[in-house]
């Protein structure tokens, strides 16, 4: 079997080629060292004949620069996976045996975007994680995104906002409440996994994120922490005032990813966008606003593939 | 000796009314239990005849709401000076025993408000902090501020940055970088304590709080964050580019600020204003952009007093 491994700043997901393994576990890089332990539990018991590593998680700021993150992250894959092949996919989306580490940086949406362009020869690939969105514009059957995270930044294809672990203070510096405009604390309070927990599009179980206070899961919780967005107790908002901002910050991420999904289809004249990811439900609703016509990859391979698509692609691409 | 204290979410700061003790301590009350341990020393060594307490810090996440908060913060206060009569301000700038635990959340601007109400017939005040600015309108004499963070929120009264803690991310989402609009990484990667080390308005000695990375104080790490922001390592920026970065968010925040000011200034009609704390210098060039004839506390009682200057305030209104 071929497994094909992503690791985030956040999160690892791993996939095989056949869809049978479709696995996301929350390994936040800045505050564990649990990476090598948990591909070696992978490593034994899924024993795959081959696996290939694209990844983000070289951003983490706990590595002095991206090479150091790149370093690590392979050497954590090679350990565990000592006597397996390991392949990487770059950031042109070629296969290389990573010698070149700095080509290895940000190489995530490369296998996605490559395998979906033999089928989608003209569109805009999206994928939103639990921490950012990338936008892939592919045009003629090539993926001609830049390839670097600056770049991408600097050219609307990589918003960094995401289903769970976005500061609503990065999102927004004000709400509006009773008729007003007010500012928000500038801490790390709440986090957009906690407006869709109020929302209800994810549950108690789907929330695989530290919340922002260490504190609960549950319904209350989140609710206690977005109150505090406006340094405000529960007894001083009224319950539909909570959903109101509930409300308003997810308008505000659709709003920010439709302005970006528009320059793109504007700048390379496309109309049809891919949409995947744990928010693509939120990606939908961008393209729905910015006039494309989208394709979900959930309904085309299912919603366990959509939430690893990189991971999943990867293993296609080794498997051709 | 009369001692103020004035006990925020990130930092304790105590004062004697005579100005001989002004310090400052980062006590971050959602990670330590040190408050009580910190009082009980500064009791020790001051032993002072009674102490004076205004708060902030019951808004900080540990507590799930803030009268839990507040109750913490007065047995910590108690505990540590049990043989000391306490005496609280209250967000009616009034002293009480502080039985009324609600009365006391988010007290601190009201002994500063009110010591200087009355010099000051006619003025904004505004107190910049690690954290946050209180701006607050003085008329005739009297503070007319409303009393919570929420209301304060909504009426331009409380603007939630400062020179340190403040989130790169949480200030604005984007930057201009080579001749284009940047959207920056929504993680804590960078705040303004790196951005005003670079800018040389603080010292690394004068760094007070954590990191966002835990790294060094040093002024390659603080550009190693601020790069961060866009993604990048210092190898993908020119160095003129990292402090262009760093001028815009110094320039972004000054705005912030300048627009609640204009905002206050034209509804109470006021065309003066004192300005305090570790962020003066910010409130100063904010006020001149706003069209206001600056006061600077620290001209006039020394800049150590002008940081800690809620506690001073709250020591002289008891001397009185």
């Amino acid at each position: 079997m071929i497994l094909g491994i992503d690791i985030g700043g956040a999160n690892t997901k791993i996939a095989s080629g056949d869809g049978h393994v479709a696995e996301t576990y929350y390994l936040p890089l800045w505050k564990s060292t649990e990476l090598n332990k948990k591909l070696s539990l992978v490593a034994q018991r899924h024993h795959p004949s081959e696996v290939v590593v694209v990844m983000t998680g070289e951003l983490a700021d706990c590595f002095c620069d991206k090479k150091s993150g790149v370093r690590y992250i392979k050497k954590a894959v090679e350990d565990a996976f000592s006597t397996t092949r390991v392949t990487y996919i770059d950031v042109s989306g070629k296969l290389t045996d990573g010698c070149n580490e700095s080509s290895l940086a940000a190489s995530n949406w490369c296998a996605s975007a490559r395998f979906l362009a033999d089928e989608f020869e003209n569109c805009i690939f999206a994928d939103m994680g639990s921490t950012t969105t990338d936008i892939i514009p592919i045009v003629s059957g090539t993926p001609v995104a830049h390839t670097t995270d600056l770049k991408r930044l600097l050219h609307n294809q990589l918003v960094y906002t995401g289903l769970f672990r976005t500061n609503i203070a990065a999102l927004t510096n004000h709400v509006y409440l009773r008729n007003r405009e007010c500012k928000i604390a500038s801490e790390y309070f709440a986090n957009t996994a906690d407006i869709y927990l109020i929302l209800m599009h994810i549950s108690e179980s789907s929330y695989t994120c530290e919340t922002p206070d260490g504190g609960g899961k549950d319904l209350l919780s989140a609710k206690r922490r977005l109150a505090r967005i406006v340094c405000a107790d529960l007894e001083e908002l009224a319950d539909e005032e909570i959903y109101t901002l509930a409300e308003q910050i997810y308008k505000m991420q659709v709003e920010q990813i439709t302005r970006s999904f528009e320059k793109i289809a504007q700048e390379y004249e496309l109309d049809q966008i891919v949409v995947c990811g744990i928010g693509e439900f939120v990606l939908g609703q961008a393209a729905l606003n910015a006039g494309l016509e989208a394709t979900f990859v959930s309904e085309r391979y299912g919603k366990k593939i959509s939430s690893v698509f990189p991971a999943y692609a990867a293993a296609k691409i080794i498997e051709k």
